[in-house]
Parts: C-alpha cells; sequence; structure tokens
C-alpha cells in the first residue's frame, strides 16, 4: 500500500475515535468546548504518524490507538491554551474556544484536556504505562519550555541559531517525534529502533518549520496558502533573520535591525527590502543547505530500523512528500 | 509521639524536598513563577497527610515523599489557575502569580506544573506508578469538575444539596483523599485499606468544608481569620442557602432570593437579616447535622483500617483538632 492510502485510512481510525471517545458529559460547560476543539478538524498528522509507526514496526494499530488519542488531545490542549496567550480569534477558520466561550473556560477546559491525555495510557500494562507516559511527560514539558523561549525570543535580538533550532525543535518537532516513537513503543520495538524512529521524527519536524520559515517568505502565495510576507510584516525573528544579521556587516544590519522595529500601514517596501537583505547575506542559501541536512538526518536515521525495505520506503516517500511543499 | 509532633515532622520534610527539587532552571521566565509559588508558604497539609498515611501503614516517609510532592505541586498548580479565573490579586498574602508576571505565563507556568506533578512519580516501579498516575488522574479531573460545578453554581438558583456536597466533595475533598490514600499505597497498605483512609480523607474534607460555611456566617471574627459574613456579602450559594430556600415558605424563600440579588454598601443589615433566615428556616441546625454527619463518617472509616490503635488515635486526634475550631 503507498503511503497517501495509509494515512488516509488511519486517519478515518483517527476520527472514529476521536467520535467514539470525546463525548459531553456534565459538567457540560467544562466538557463541551473540548468536544468542540477535538471536532474542529485539522489533519491529524500526529495522531496519524502513531498508528503508521505502529504498524510499520510489525504492531496492530488498534494497540496504539489510545497513545495516539493522548497525542491528538495533548495537541489540542495546547491549540486552546496558546489561542488564549496569542489573543487569537480564530483557529481552522472557526471562533476559538476562548472566544466562543471566554477564558476561564478555555484555561479548565484545556488544562482538563491535559489530564485526559494521561488518562488515554491507562488502558497499557505497567511496564508499557510508564514508558509511554514517562516519554508523553518529557515531551509536554518541553513542548511547555518551546512556547516560553518563542515568547522570550519577541523581545530579544540576540538569539542564537542553536537557541532557535532548540525553540523549534521543543515547541513543534518533539512531538511529532514523540508520535511516531509511541507507536513504535506499542509494536514492542526495540530501543534503538524507538529511538531512530523518533530521531526521524524530530529532524523532520525541524527540517518542516525551517522550510515554513523559507516559504513564508519566500514561497508561492497561491500554493502556500498564507500571506506571503507575514513573518517579516510581523517582525519575526525567525533562521532567516538571525543569519542575516549574523552575515550582515555594520550597515546592513542596523538597517535590518530598523526595518524590524517598523510595522508600517503598506509593507510592500518592508516586505522587498527585508528579502533583498535575506538573499545577499546569505541566509537564504544557508537556510536552504540547513533544511537539506536535517531532510537529510531524518532519512539517515531510517537506514538503522530493523524494518523491512518497503516499510522503509513507506517512511520515506511520506517524508519525501511532506517536504515537496511548492516553493 | 503526638500528631502535632509528627505533622511538624513532616512540614519540615516537605519543605526541605520542595527545596531540593523546585529549582529554577531555563527558561527562567516559566521556571521562577513555579518556585516562587512554591516557596510561597501554606500549611503544606496536602503532602504531610501522605507523610503521615505512609507512616500509619507502616511503611517509611521517604518512599512516600514524591507522591506528597506530585500533590503539593498539583495543589499549587491548581491556585495559580484559580487565580487568574477570580481574577485574585493576592495569595497568602503575596502577589498572584499573573499579578507578578502576567495571565500568559501564570497559564503556562501552571501547565508546567501540572506534567510536573505527574514526573514525581517516575521514580516508582511499574505498577506503583500506574497505580499512582492513575488514581492521580481521577483526582485531577475531578478537581476541575469540581471548579466547573462552582462556576455553573453562580448563575443557578436551584441546586440541590447533593449538587453541592458533590462540588466541594471534588474541588477540595478528593485531594485530601488522594493524598492519604497514596501515602497508603506507597507503603503497601491492602486494597481496602487504602479505599478506607481515601473515605476519611474525603468525609473529612467534605465535613471542614461545611464547617467551614457555617463559620464564615456564624463564626467568631478573631479566630475564623475572615470576614464573617463574606460568603453572604457575596452572595455565595452555601449549605446555608441552599437548605434556607428549600425550608422556608414562599415569603421567606422570596425575601432570602431577593437578598441575594443585591451587593449594598453597607451590609450589616443585609448579612443580619440572611443570618436569621438561614437560623429560623433551620437551614443552621441541617448543617450543623451535617457536619457531625460527615465527621463521624469519617472516623468509623478508620474502625476497619488493619494498623495499630496508636495510629488510629493518631488520625483520629488529627481529625478531632482540624473539626475543632471556635465557632
Amino acid at each position: 500500500m503507498n503511503h497517501e492510502k495509509v494515512i488516509a485510512q488511519q486517519r478515518l481510525n483517527v476520527l472514529e475515535h476521536i467520535k467514539a471517545t470525546i463525548t459531553v458529559k456534565e459538567p457540560e460547560s467544562l466538557y463541551a468546548p473540548i468536544d468542540y476543539i477535538m471536532q474542529l478538524g485539522g489533519k491529524r498528522m500526529r495522531p496519524v504518524l502513531t498508528l503508521m509507526a505502529a504498524e510499520v514496526f510489525g504492531g496492530d494499530a488498534k494497540n496504539a490507538i489510545n497513545a495516539a488519542m493522548a497525542i491528538e488531545v495533548f495537541h489540542n490542549f495546547s491549540l486552546v491554551h496558546d489561542d488564549i496567550m496569542d489573543d487569537a480569534p480564530l483557529r481552522r477558520g472557526k471562533t476559538t474556544v476562548h472566544e466562543k466561550w471566554d477564558i476561564n473556560t478555555g484555561i479548565l477546559s484545556g488544562d482538563a484536556m491535559l489530564i485526559m491525555a494521561y488518562q488515554f495510557f491507562e488502558d497499557y500494562e505497567p511496564d508499557m504505562f510508564k514508558g509511554l507516559v514517562t516519554l508523553f511527560s518529557k515531551t509536554a514539558i518541553e513542548v511547555c519550555e518551546g512556547q516560553q523561549y518563542d515568547v522570550d525570543f519577541e523581545t530579544r535580538t540576540d538569539v542564537t541559531l542553536d537557541e532557535y533550532l532548540k525553540m523549534i525543535a521543543y515547541k513543534t518537532a518533539v512531538l511529532v517525534a514523540a508520535a511516531m516513537q509511541m507507536g513504535a513503543i506499542t509494536a514492542g520495538a526495540s530501543t534503538e529502533d524507538a529511538q531512530s524512529i523518533y530521531e526521524f521524527g524530530k529532524n523532520l519536524g525541524i527540517a518542516f518549520q525551517l522550510q515554513d520559515d523559507y516559504l513564508d517568505a519566500f514561497g508561492d502565495a497561491e500554493s502556500f496558502g498564507k500571506q506571503v510576507g507575514g513573518d517579516i510584516i510581523e517582525n519575526k525573528k525567525t533562521v532567516l533573520f538571525i543569519k542575516a544579521l549574523e552575515f550582515s556587516k555594520a550597515e546592513k544590519r542596523q538597517q535590518l535591525l530598523e526595518l524590524y522595529q517598523e510595522q508600517p500601514e503598506e509593507s510592500t517596501e518592508k516586505v522587498a527590502l527585508v528579502k533583498t537583505i535575506f538573499v545577499e547575506s546569505g541566509a537564504v542559501d544557508f537556510t536552504k543547505a540547513t533544511i537539506a541536512e536535517y531532510t537529510e538526518k531524518a532519512f539517515t536515521s531510517l537506514e538503522n530500523l530493523s524494518i523491512s525495505d518497503a516499510n522503509k520506503s513507506l517512511l520515506e516517500m511520506f517524508g519525501r512528500q511532506l517536504m515537496n511543499r511548492k516553493i
């Protein structure tokens, strides 16, 4: 079976389990927002990866579904709390939980979701339970730390590349990595294999996020699906900004810092100027090279897995397609 | 040893472990607020009860300290998020986390504390880990539900006694109960004993909360330490209000409902009128009888415990002193 079919099938599996397990109990005012956000859509990428990883290691997706649910509920918990922190009115084109209800509901329903995520592991026997819960907690704390670093970086101009890479790894990549590792664990994969699939997910996640930074500035508006230059308009310090600052001589450096203190109504000129600095400083070339580096690092992790070549190429094809977005 | 010495000693034990395990790591902006709230003081009642329960069942407090820490960190997490929801400026006489930092910091540091609470269980071997974590999640979800019921009840006038008792049980008593049960579990107590100590903690917690309702209206201002009549001034629907509404004839019922829609600047008359209705309706007698009922229920749970009489009387003396506040 090709990877697209596998993904489509596992997505149905996830949707079915969300329907079956996320119900509106009493008190309704606590659980209705949870049901709302869980049904709001999204690609369900993370839980699908858990199920796919389980099958790739010879396991049954049925045994991985509770871990997949924990990951998806946690991801949605983080969306609810992040949307409060970002004062975001919309999520997936629909009203955010704290807008539809209120901030207090968003906080408390989010808290309940974090606990519910842990409860999904209770179907596993003690040894596996402990392994999964320990990985889950470590990952969840890293996601909080990543979110905090992101906030801290907003008011700093001296963020290093290493700090930035750690932030995006924690904020987004480790959850993808843990999702895949949990699939491997439920399938009884070896510690080495579980670690390798984690590295695959983490490095692919970092590559994906770096590519997102690149596409935000240089992507094709239509195929990228977001406003091109959005990060520049909002003065977001991505890898492009960090490296452009580092690579530029004093004058250009000063110009870039000044441009990143403005938020003009008409942003076309600012975006164009910044993009020129990104290109001419070598930041774009560096970013492209780093994306390639992390993508290849991810695929290297696949080589040592003790799984069939067919399953290896399933994972590789999934990764290649993920990274093969229109530029 | 008498119970006061035991409590004082275990409190030092808890304080020492808070100092040793709660440290300000990177990112500091995430962990400094956690350190702040954890060092803010408080009686440390819940973790002390975990350690006391462990010793009562013949266990070593050393083996219970991580469960005790999980309980204390969770309790402080709930304070941080509750203070945001209540817009409270002060906690234990000091600035609340969201006031000292900001709401976003309060949300995110709180989230991290909830996850850290789970991590404290990781020192237990898999079977005990699973037992403790499962009890912890069940309790934590109930605390969220209790908080939500409390919010919901603010806008209702048809709350039944059973609903009210469930709310106070979930909001406060189950955490005390779980704290004691965890001590028992770490000491290897039988399932029956672990269940009985849970019931002891839960019923004592309910009795304590009902007594708090009574003392808020009829206690001695000095020894109670809070403004007498505070619940009445804020139109808080305690057991006294619920039963007074139920027991009163139409006219008094109407008067009480009207009094509970006002918030006059000078509240002396309102407080006096409401207290008269509480007494004359029989709500006060009912409340006193219910406090006695739950207190005795708690002590009955102690009878069947397979522990020494000295240890039984240690628990009983602790309970009697807790309920023997000045009225």
